[in-house]
């Protein structure tokens, strides 16, 4: 059963990609790395129940497990290549494995990143995906690079999937086109590749909002050693989220929500408009919201100048 | 939570590699395969109470995650580099990820593997790790190329893991010098990477003995479009397995057990002497134990010239 489960993922998955020599199938794969390039590898893992509500559909289940694992290579301005599956699931559920396999293939199609390598196990429904791209030595966008006085700045809008989240949980405005397009901005995160790539020479620090802003920005603080001040007021926030939420609430969701996938960047001030109108290029909307300053920490000011308490820092899955 | 677990794995597997341009600590990794290498990856998972007793030791279960995955690597010709793990836990334990670690790094130290990337998430007790190994272009093993007139072989001793497991569970000789054996062959599986080196260039296929010698010889005998005929009699069982089990139960765990992660592969007749003297020298016996034939599929003969029928042909975790 373990075989055939894979095999379906695969057969739903078939991507040929010239650097697989060999793909799923034996007792590993065999790749090349075009020459010249670094090779970018993130695992990522998601556990039903903890990183997406129990009764999503399996097409979406498949997607974000890849896009999650996506969005890291983005963050690091990589050309995605090929993934490893692993995917526990308590019983052989063919319509489910169907189901996961069409919406990981839609995304892996979109990069023509290929599936070389998976393992079905009985277990509670849990997956993780590894995946592996390519970078020139040198060029990759790391989270230790931010200096004093950057510019800080966020790709699309914020707190979308945190609302999405409570539009599920509570059945809020569930019949709502808004609603549902929040709820999708959960369940189908679009990985900011083309914008990684061409962030590349440009941004000085990124990462992709995964645990929410604060946390997460916070990373690039600590292994920048910089402190980071950012404007509430500044906060990109989809009409979906204004509308449905009051504005404390949209806020909080901005600034602490997980799952957004949006990348967070640092950049010398004197290339905020270039990076904004090269990002316009690829349909992808960068707002600065706020700098880079000596010290340590995110502070966030509200639009009277006070500084907020954020007591919430992003997603502890360990205290969730 | 989340980024303790992991820095407190990757304090304790620290490994300096120069082919690691960044490690653990930002959203992917940056690694540089050697010029003229291929890359081997391969990914598993381990679920408590699947794949491992529940209450299997901490180090046990991260010496055997990394060692399942090693052995792919072993059953390809490749040298171990890389590891990514993702360990999905009910709380944040640190007691388990001390013992985890250590014996991950137990193992990973033998080998210079750096653990590269992680993520420990809230959930049922599961781990999945992905490795990377190098190979030369054009010589890892498959399991595709046994040819009719070739020996079967296999590494070291077969159904040593199965005992250990009936020991476990059964608390069957737990005190007996030979039980502990068997049990630490269960848990603390040496995947045969240096005899997995040795072999390329000789062995005509190759596989790991993961879920059961007529499982794992009959995917050789699948890729290579081919039968086996395996003598029972030839079998190679440890004292332990002997002097603790009848012949027909160890029979049936040498012929179906899983978990052993000794390597089953094919040698044409006339170079059978010269591996064995060169996996000898490995300290690694090898011991023929049959032939590919024309045709499909695994055929078992008993001493006596009888086949045997096999209902089990290996482990199958969906059904088990």
């Amino acid at each position: 059963m373990e075989f055939s489960l894979i095999d379906r993922i695969r057969q739903l998955t078939a991507q040929h990609r010239d650097d697989v020599r060999l793909g799923i199938g034996d007792d590993a794969a065999l790749l090349t790395v075009p020459p010249g390039q670094e090779l970018a590898v993130a695992i990522d893992t998601m556990v039903a129940g903890v990183h997406f509500p129990v009764d999503t559909a399996a097409a979406d289940v498949g997607w974000k497990a890849l896009a999650v694992n996506l969005s890291d290579l983005a963050a690091m301005g990589a050309t995605p290549a090929w993934a490893l599956l692993a995917l526990s699931m308590p019983d052989a559920d063919t319509a489910f494995v169907d189901g996961f396999a069409q919406g990981f293939a839609q995304l892996a199609q979109s990069y023509r990143l290929a599936l070389v390598g998976g393992d079905t196990t009985r277990g509670a429904l849990t997956i993780s995906v590894a995946v592996h791209g390519f970078v020139p030595p040198g060029k990759a966008l790391t989270r230790a690079g931010a200096q004093a006085g950057d510019a800080v700045l966020v790709t699309g809008t914020l707190g979308d999937a945190a609302a999405g989240l409570q539009c599920v949980q509570r059945n809020h405005h569930r019949d709502d086109a808004q609603a549902r397009y929040l709820v999708e901005r959960l369940n189908r995160p679009t990985p900011r590749i083309a914008a990684g790539l061409a962030l590349r020479g440009h941004a000085s620090a990124c990462i992709d909002v995964s645990d929410g802003l604060l946390a997460d920005l916070g990373h690039i603080c600590v292994s920048s050693r910089v402190g980071a001040d950012i404007e509430a007021a500044l906060l990109p926030r989809s009409s979906a989220l204004l509308d449905l939420f009051d504005d404390s609430t949209s806020r909080e969701f901005a600034l602490s929500g997980g799952d957004d996938y949006e990348l967070c960047f640092t950049v010398p001030p004197q290339y905020v408009a270039a990076v904004q109108a090269d990002l316009a290029k690829l349909g992808c909307g960068a707002t600065r919201i706020g700098r880079i300053v000596q010290g340590e920490g995110v502070r966030v000011r509200d639009g009277e100048g006070h500084w907020l308490e954020s007591a919430r820092q992003g997603w502890d899955h360990f205290q969730a």
